[in-house]
């Protein structure tokens, strides 16, 4: 029953591509992660995700188009849509999405974690 | 599949305490709100409730100590708990909750909204 600062909890980390929890309420989990470069192409089959943008600029790629999401914006994924998130220069996001979110979708990679830390 | 830009919806409405539906996710939703004042004392018994702050300051009193939110900080009222938003100045807020959740818990009050518009 504590509040959590964003800002504050972006301090505690600098790696990319590595999702940390900072929150959880029914069934969904709330995480920051920094990212950079490029992830790979991958879907979730049965969860929607959000992204919204903290800091700097994602380009969320789809297969039909592309979302540039800046600061204060964010993006749906719906289940099932692949999607790659690119980030040409670092970029500071809040996901929104169930506990039994995967990574990186039914793909493995290096970047791929399989378990996240709470913060 | 389009992005939302957070402050763009804000410029949409201007009342208090009628949050907007701004995206929908794994039977959550995502909504704006506007908060001036007090609200009522109530509870959620089945869905825990997010508080982002936007702009500006909120209090979420609870029975036994009073949470202070400022721009760029979230809570999450844990279900069954009771609380009390109270903004002194004008707050702009990101709640993300169950689709399922009434505004004002079980509670009755000339503030509740029984049906919110997406934007």
């Amino acid at each position: 029953m504590e509040k959590v600062n964003i800002e504050e909890k972006l301090t505690k980390f600098s790696d990319h591509w590595h999702p940390r929890i900072v929150g959880e309420l029914n069934g969904q989990q709330v995480k920051l992660a920094k990212l950079k470069g490029e992830f790979i192409w991958h879907e979730h089959a049965d969860e929607d995700e959000l992204f919204l943008v903290v800091k700097g600029q994602l380009k969320i790629e789809l297969r039909d188009k592309t979302i540039i999401l800046n600061e204060g914006e964010f993006f749906i994924v719906p289940k099932g849509v692949e999607h790659k998130p690119v980030a040409e220069e670092e970029v500071h996001v809040m996901l929104f999405e169930p506990a039994s979110t995967a990574h990186s979708g039914k793909e493995r990679h290096e970047l791929t974690k399989d378990k996240l830390d709470h913060i």
